[in-house]
């Protein structure tokens, strides 16, 4: 399995932050290349072979892309990432679409891309004499966004809410499956997957997703596309998103004329390297099978936990560390008490282990623990003995900062 | 010079369509697959050498763009491509700087990118009450801005005048020099440069560019990534382009606060291969010298036209060949008598030349001499022996579809 992806076999280091970003198979570097390399041409305009050939490529993606989330193909847009999904969002439906009062749910603690889009949409629509309410909800000790809380915050205002399918610094995972039942169909559902796309299993049916992002970049693909599921309940309030060439829209008299979906949300040359890589990356997640990754990072993860539990003055962020279950999703993060996550980070540097440290962009706030840790987050390639490795050099660490 | 470009080198076909996308040249090809292949990671956010060395190289590509085009560093922002770039100004300066009654000056003959923003953007305003004016000017027959027709359309509303540097189908340059020095220092200019990128030489203070937008893709770079340039005299005028991670902001009680240029317009992961491609084409333009490219294809350019003006029932659409002087960017375009632009694109596609047909993704409008034609674009891997073949060709064709 590590054969296939170069750069880890290749390293002498120890990549423990595939959260960031993953290492890529070798059959996406293959597709890019490809690309580049050999008959290379522009997609949906031309119509000699070599352009139609990657026009038709592109809608293979798509209807894999579809397949792989249980969605249909026109409900499947190609972004420049997830933090250009989230904001397509805002835009494309925030900002047509909201009025005066209404309220979106939002976790404080999660991923800048899933906090600032709002705030920002929030400021441009009050620009216009708009209020809209951004409702904080809280997360559990597990690192879950709280359901109960969430409920509480329910208003007959509430149109949207947003969370973290996995959260990328606590690993904990967010299905609001205690909820969905209870919730008023009007309001929207947006899950940012870009931690569990490629890690878990998602189904946007089960999940009763209206709006649905990965990265692919995170999930063996390249940096610069994306992924924003758009469920077909919502295509007529959805207006377009970064308009241009290919986009589908039509100018009136007076109006844009808007055309169907996907192409509504899609201006503009596509990053075809980047969608080709997309097809090559999901050919390998189910080739090894998305079922095995989640299982293989469930047990990394307990081992690390059960690994770094006894070690002095290291305290967990929320998440399955504190789980009464064995439950683990491939990122772990933690303090140790005697040094800063960001000079800790360096250590395992210096000894091999490639770790993210910091606010792991979690927007500021003071006086939170989450605002500077150390997370390690696993993958296919990862091994039961880099995870042991791991924990023992953290082990000499904490034996040296310790009191 | 060919030997640059594999796909080039490889192929039986002729490729005329640089102006959809140019070839890749070996350095690119090996910048992005090095990406990919060794030490990969995050820019802007690991602490750990892989991670660092990715984030100076793109703060490098940020200063290597900057000096390409005579900005500042902190004036070139790094956007998911041109379209994006375009909506970018239309978002970030537009629908926060536009008061009711003020006025756009746009071309309707541009490429859809560079009016579905400014339409989407008049309609999103109009959704807030806000009316603002999207004043069209006419082109010549040389296929230029007609900068006598924007002059008398000015008034004191005008706020941003917005133009194609090069024209994707007249392959016409567009400078507004005639216009620049009396022109009202408060009303913006912005340069759509996708086509003059790496074609031409682009020096931004001297075009007194606001904005100036470029596709990497079309300047032996990768799709997915483009280059904005936001002159420092409207940085205090911009709000965020979509947010996320390492995008500059912070919230406080109220309001987003908006952080230092570039950053404000970045959101989320780089494309990092993407900006990393944009470097190695940086340094193969500089390698051959823009100019360099810039008269070859001007020699191409006026070799195809004098080829083509003899064939009985071709008629060009505006641009060079109406030119009383020898210029030529690399792109002609033209109708055949008794023969369609589709089908007389398939036919040349079978005679092994490939170009660009139909609407060249100009904003449809009835009885538009232009809305239908066949493009040829030429760069510095086009030969002369490409375009002697290819009016052979059509000389070949004319003859038999003519009256």
């Amino acid at each position: 399995m590590r054969r296939l992806f170069p750069a880890v076999t290749a390293a002498a280091e120890v990549y423990l932050d595939s959260a960031s970003t993953t290492q890529k198979p070798a059959p996406v570097i293959a597709a890019v290349e490809g690309y580049l390399r050999e008959r290379t041409a522009n997609a949906g305009r031309g119509t000699y072979p070599w352009a139609t050939t990657l026009t038709g490529a592109i809608e293979h993606v798509r209807a894999q892309v579809a397949a792989h989330l249980r969605a249909a193909p026109e409900e499947i847009v190609f972004t420049p990432g997830a933090t250009a999904g989230l904001n397509a969002v805002a835009l494309s439906w925030g900002l047509a679409n909201l009025e005066d009062g209404d309220e979106i749910l939002y976790s404080p603690r999660d991923h800048a891309s899933n906090v600032y889009p709002w705030l920002h949409l929030r400021d441009m629509l009050a620009r216009f004499g708009r209020r809209i309410r951004l409702i904080p909800y809280r997360v559990t000790e597990l690192g879950e966004a709280d359901t109960v809380d969430i409920a509480a915050r329910l208003s007959p205002r509430t149109r949207l809410i947003t969370v973290s399918h996995l959260h990328h610094v606590f690993g904990a995972l967010n299905t609001l499956e205690e909820l969905r039942g209870r919730l008023d169909p009007r309001i929207l559902l947006c899950f940012d997957c870009s931690q569990s796309g490629g890690h878990l299993p998602i189904d946007v049916t089960e999940l009763r997703a209206d709006f649905a992002v990965l990265s692919a970049h995170k999930m063996f693909g390249a940096p610069g596309t994306g992924i924003l599921h758009c469920s077909r309940r919502v295509h007529e309030q959805l207006v377009p998103f970064l308009p241009g060439g290919n986009s589908g829209v039509a100018p009136t008299d007076s109006n844009l004329e808007y055309a169907r979906m996907p192409e509504r949300l899609e201006g503009g040359t596509h990053n075809i390297p980047g969608i080709l890589a997309i097809g090559a990356a999901l050919n390998v997640l189910d080739e090894i099978g998305v079922d095995v990754i989640a299982e293989h990072n469930r047990v990394l993860t307990r081992r690390l936990i059960e690994g770094l539990r006894p070690l002095p003055g290291l305290e967990f962020t929320p998440g399955p560390a504190y789980a009464p279950c064995e439950i683990g999703y491939g990122t772990v993060s933690f303090t140790l008490a005697g040094i800063g996550s960001t000079d800790l980070g360096f250590v395992l540097a210096e000894a091999g282990f490639l770790v993210r440290t910091g606010a792991h962009c979690v927007p500021p706030a003071d006086g939170r623990a989450d605002a500077d840790s150390v997370r390690v987050s696993t993958h296919i390639y990862t091994t039961a003995d880099d995870i042991d490795r791991f924990v023992d050099t953290l082990a000499a660490i904490a034996r040296e900062v310790g009191p």
